[in-house]
């Protein structure tokens, strides 16, 4: 690694200077979005939806495959359906945008004001989640055992009201799918739970290039409403914990409140057993902290807009033409073939009148997977000059040109793997197993005042199960319960803040 | 044709008995959509969600091919946004939500209402359309002439209050896409607006199935602040005319209203030229009464969202198995064909427990292209059973398994054709060139009190161009005009209403 003392980067102030600076830094020199004028809603630009697109449809693709359909439900929720469930009201009541009339009338002043001639009856929730709103079909869609399993998912625009916002991260509007099911047994809906949790692991580790822990959340961390929430936990590079995807088990909670009754194949009528589980546009923001560097975004090639960007050097007149005609007829090459799962390469020739260096760096900090040069000199050899962005920015090979198009293919699978593998190293080397409450405290305690976004990583330690612990725990040191693992490698133990039995250790982070 | 009176349909009424009756109960027969408890919103089953995503996916290719890429604006426009266009608003101001509370509280009975202390100072409102909040992120992104032309598209959900809502036609809320592109003069913005018609005109031939004429809207049917509306009109079977897409050149207006400048090539600060166009869950309900039959739906091939579905028949025993095991062959062989631009075939193998009648009605009503047979007579043959659904829904063709996996391609693409030339037919036999006052009103008047729903069709008539005409025509026959066409094949003429002078025939008719 080059001493970040003496080398340029492209992003001011770097991560160690100061992360959440770095962030909002990277996001907006990357073009991926910007504060709205509409207080906590932010304006997503086409690379920074580019990005979602291509997550949408890679995911879309693996729900399609464990047999659920999309459908469409209102944006807008009754106020009364909205209050069904107590804990889920609770939960989102704070955080609602309430529609109160339908028309807008010039005022005496000439002000355009809410007609108050068009005062709502009753107010409409703009939807903060859909279990409620999406319920009320179900009830009416369920009458017998044969109706069931109901598989079906939602990709839509969702509103909770945020008072402090981060763009991607933490934003009053966002983008989201949710999968709502309902099921006959409660065996299956647990079964679902998890294998959605399941789809969303491998979507996250094989198309974002992120590791996740998997866990169950406390009591405190669930889900409005859910008996049960699952979750995966990434880790991003100030060691926090970052929510990558979660998935409900909501028992028979939200069939009582809705209504969502069949006869059983004994004749009986029964609630149904429902899940809900959702993934958001807050793992664009994720795949920025996990993987960007000082000169800015780095993506996975599996979520990128464009996979490839070819740069003509046209400098000398005499050659431009050629030169040109060159790098088309490379993107055509390339176009040509298939990455991974059948995915076309996308590939972009940068014609634009600027110069290399600026045009070069503006690719850099969006995180393009590869960069290609091709120059005068290039031409006389019949080769190109190749970057890739997950390596030193400076770094170029050269190789013939018919020699990068067969690999091509190969060498976006070897960035893709190889971001995972940096992403699993730096996540294994800030997890640590710990054993005593005075460890903990140091862990995730500040070595250095003037640094204050080191924040420890996750810490794998035993706990009793309360929920006055948690507390404590949050108050001394904004650190939490991110996830109580699923699988069965952890032995019994003694909880290191009581000395009372644990029946394993859990996962506590700082959190976004 | 056989005789409406003896032959029972699967859909009551016909449709030359009450055709938007009709309408309502193939939209329910066919689970494409239903009213939810929100006023004037509906829920989107998956069937017709499926067709959606069709219609979305194969419309954004093209959208991507003519340059442009997608981006996310926020939901929300602050009311002061919103009043900057003085037409805009005159024409949105009566049917917009209004979000005027963020929060909820219990008040004093124990009821849920909006905390009063979350009063916002300034009302949302719930996009109706984005020209302005699109347009208050352009004026920061546009400084120069080099930062042109901005070509954006939306896909999203919008909000217009009606009171009287049908499904898919008129709905509070709706899914569109809305493009929404800078230019840096006003012959470029022109061209946009044309070019995007034209996309829209391809899309709903060839993709749709459905003839459409292409045209300029009179001032008084214009969307709110266009200099210019360009619109694409379809006749469906009850021969009223339907919107399917418009496309609008916005002038400097709403750039003049939002603050997109630019500095010139010659250096002067200049105001951009704008367009927006859009097309939206309203061309699913165009399909269905375009081509739906008195069985119900009938989708062409290239928007089905399964085009193939195979009924094993399993009645006896000891051949069931061997049916099952026929049916996954074929539908295996199916899927690795492809059909048109390189679309896999989506095939379904209808596996449910129930009566082969009961199952294969279903999938009549659902509008699935073609459906094929498989059972223990069809087994020894090493054929199947193949019914379009646009032919007779009791013609079947028995034919070779091998050669029905080789030809469904070709039988596809004939189903997709044959569907266009049947609207065509429809809508050609339907329009009439009319020169005189009295057959305009002869063509629109019914002629039989009994069917209140004959609607007269297409009338291409010289106008004079004036609004109290078209006011007149509206008030007695409810006809206005749709487009004045945009080829040049109109002669000039006489307004056969006045007598004055016309420069082109224009296409009257009722419309939804």
């Amino acid at each position: 690694m080059s001493n970040p003392k003496t080398t340029k980067t492209a992003i001011t102030p770097r991560r160690d200077e100061d992360f959440p600076e770095w962030y909002q830094q990277v996001i907006r020199a990357a073009e991926l979005a910007e504060p709205s004028d509409v207080r906590g809603c932010m304006v997503i630009r086409p690379w920074g939806y580019g990005i979602w697109e291509n997550m949408q449809r890679q995911l879309d693709a693996l729900i399609r495959a464990t047999g659920h359909r999309n459908a469409y439900f209102p944006l807008f929720i009754p106020l009364s359906y909205f209050a069904k469930e107590a804990e889920h009201v609770e939960g989102f009541a704070k955080e609602c945008a309430v529609v109160t009339h339908y028309r807008l009338k010039i005022d005496e002043d000439g002000g355009l004001v809410p007609d108050p001639e068009s005062k709502l009856a009753e107010p409409l929730i703009v939807r903060p989640t859909s279990e409620t709103i999406i319920g009320a079909s179900y009830a009416k869609w369920v009458q017998s055992y044969r109706d069931l399993p109901i598989l079906i998912n939602q990709w839509c625009n969702i509103v909770r009201w945020e008072m402090r916002t981060r763009l991607f991260l933490r934003t009053t509007e966002f983008l989201w799918q949710e999968g709502h099911t309902v099921h006959e047994t409660e065996a299956e809906a647990r079964e679902e739970t998890k294998r959605m949790l399941g789809v969303y692991e491998t979507f996250v580790r094989e198309h974002c290039a992120i590791p996740v822990f998997a866990g169950l959340k406390s009591d405190s961390e669930k889900f409005p409403g859910a008996v049960e929430t699952m979750a995966l936990e990434a880790m991003v590079q100030d060691r926090k914990a970052i929510q990558a995807g979660t998935s409900h088990f909501l028992g028979q909670n939200f069939a009582r409140a809705s209504g969502i009754q069949f006869q059983t194949r004994e004749g009986k009528q029964e609630f149904g057993w429902t899940t809900s589980w959702g993934m958001t546009t807050r793992m664009v923001g994720t795949v920025v902290m996990a993987h960007g560097d000082d000169d800015g975004v780095v993506l996975p090639p599996r979520i990128a807009p464009t996979h490839i960007v070819i740069l003509p050097i046209t400098t000398r007149q005499d050659t431009s033409a050629k030169v040109l005609e060159t790098c088309d007829r490379l993107a055509a090459e390339l176009r040509a073939r298939k990455y991974l799962d059948d995915v076309a390469i996308e590939v972009e020739v940068d014609r634009r009148n600027l110069g290399g260096g600026v045009k070069n760096w503006e690719w850099i900090k969006k995180g393009v997977p590869l960069r290609v040069e091709i120059g005068p000199r290039d031409l006389e050899k019949n080769s190109v000059e190749v970057s890739r962005r997950d390596q030193e920015v400076k770094a170029k090979e050269s190789m013939p040109l018919e020699e990068f198009a067969a690999r091509a293919p190969e060498i976006l699978t070897s960035i893709q793997d190889g971001l995972y593998a940096r992403a699993k190293k730096f996540r294994d080397a800030n997890t640590r197993v710990i054993d005593s409450k005075k460890d903990f405290y140091d862990f995730f305690t500040p070595k250095n005042a003037a640094k204050p976004e080191i924040h420890g990583g996750f810490a794998l330690a035993h706990w009793n199960g309360s929920r006055e612990i948690e507390e404590q725990i949050k108050n001394d040191l904004k650190v939490t319960i991110r996830a109580i693992p699923l699988d069965d490698s952890s032995e019994p133990g003694k909880c290191i803040f009581t000395g009372g039995p644990s029946a394993r250790r859990v996962i506590w982070a700082k959190s976004y």
